[in-house]
């Protein structure tokens, strides 16, 4: 713990190294009992909770960036990652928030700290498998997990509003880029499908339609089921084609 | 002249009021004889365009930004505009050209000039009335001119991509947000209309289908003819309804 204070401490301290003004914000999904749940940290002796972010180092691509801040926060390096939309408001100046969290955590701030200066930020959203991430928090929080979209705790900053904004381009974008795979595992049932865009797009659909729709893209395959000699009742399920 | 140059220059020598290492790139968008156009600047005494961009005030939001460079361009200042990348590679370091230009309009340019460094810049795309914009060089060009997509000039940095990125963007969300309007007068027919979409997604329509869908959205008006007395053969005119 104190090795990655110190370490967090450092990368702060030496801001010659990156941007300045810049940031950028994930809003990680996962989607699990029919939930679309996005990863949130809480900081140290605090209520407040934020989504995983960073800075952009001198020497590394906007999106190098974001994949590093996935690779931390989820262990997972092969991600399914989109910018949605970078957050630019004059007001994005969050001094008095971000001296109290250093001081939640026991590191006091210079007037012209880089931190407490405005933040233009770059807007990711990552669709992961649930079932793979393993959410680890970072040096200045207590936790890192999956909440509810529907039930997003005390959010610190603008970021109640970056979750709004993600989700509403993953709505205008689902049909035409079938992204939404990248939120199930390998194989999955018609049923699970079905349920995975329901729950994102907010709507019921037929069960007939939806899967004539998904059948007609010619992009899911069929598992052929074990035989067991016993009648078998378990639904087909499916995978993406690999093009 | 003279007075706009000491402007520029004294815009650029007071970085201290921009926010370092960012910037704002306009895509422009008019429609005219079928053709979509973007209106670009040609350097003084160069063969290089670029598109209208800028920089961003400390007080100044990114989008209030991308509004006065649409203003300085065109004349216009109700113009529908949307943010669609942010390009961020660690590569946006263009200072052999920036030198060039600067030399080319007689200025000498330090090493440590604030335009020589790395820069992650906001794209805009803008979809505005072709008759209605007054096209006007900055200090740096010659001209501000609109130019076929098809044919671009020979263009200066990543502006080229920029472009590309920008009507892809455009094509993806045309149906969705009926933002074509934007590009059309405020009266016209169903045949202008229908020849905006055919060039933004670049496919042929059948007529009586996009009448069809397009009269369901309930989102058109037809006014009604003038009688004149004579057979009236000039086709129907609509507007899109208020809300």
């Amino acid at each position: 713990m104190q090795q990655s204070r110190y370490n967090f401490v450092s990368t702060l301290t030496r801001s010659e190294d990156l941007l300045p003004n810049i940031s950028i914000d994930c809003v990680i999904l996962g989607f699990y009992q029919r939930q679309l749940k996005v990863l949130l940290l809480k900081y140290n002796g605090s209520n407040l909770h934020s989504l995983p972010g960073g800075f952009i180092r001198k020497n590394e691509d906007l999106e190098e960036a974001a994949l590093r801040v996935l690779e931390e926060r989820t262990g997972l390096s092969d991600i399914y990652l989109e910018q949605f939309a970078t957050f630019g408001g004059k007001n994005r100046q969050f001094a008095s928030t971000q001296r109290i969290i250093f001081e939640n955590n026991g590191y006091s701030v210079s007037e012209n700290h880089f931190l407490l200066n405005r933040f233009v930020s770059v807007g990711y959203y990552a669709l992961i498998d649930f079932s793979k991430a393993n959410p680890s928090p970072d040096e200045l929080s207590e936790s890192c997990n999956w909440y509810d979209l529907n039930m997003l705790p005390t959010m610190a900053f603008d970021h109640s509003d970056i979750v709004k904004k993600a989700l509403n381009s993953l709505r205008s974008t689902l049909d035409f880029k079938l992204i939404g795979f990248n939120l199930l595992p390998e194989t999955f049932t018609m049923n699970e499908l079905q349920a995975l865009y329901e729950t994102i797009l907010d709507e019921k659909m037929v069960r007939s339609n939806f899967q004539r729709k998904m059948l007609n893209l010619g992009i899911l395959e069929r598992i052929e089921k074990k035989m067991t000699g016993a009648p078998n009742k378990a639904p087909y399920l499916y995978r993406l084609i690999k093009k």
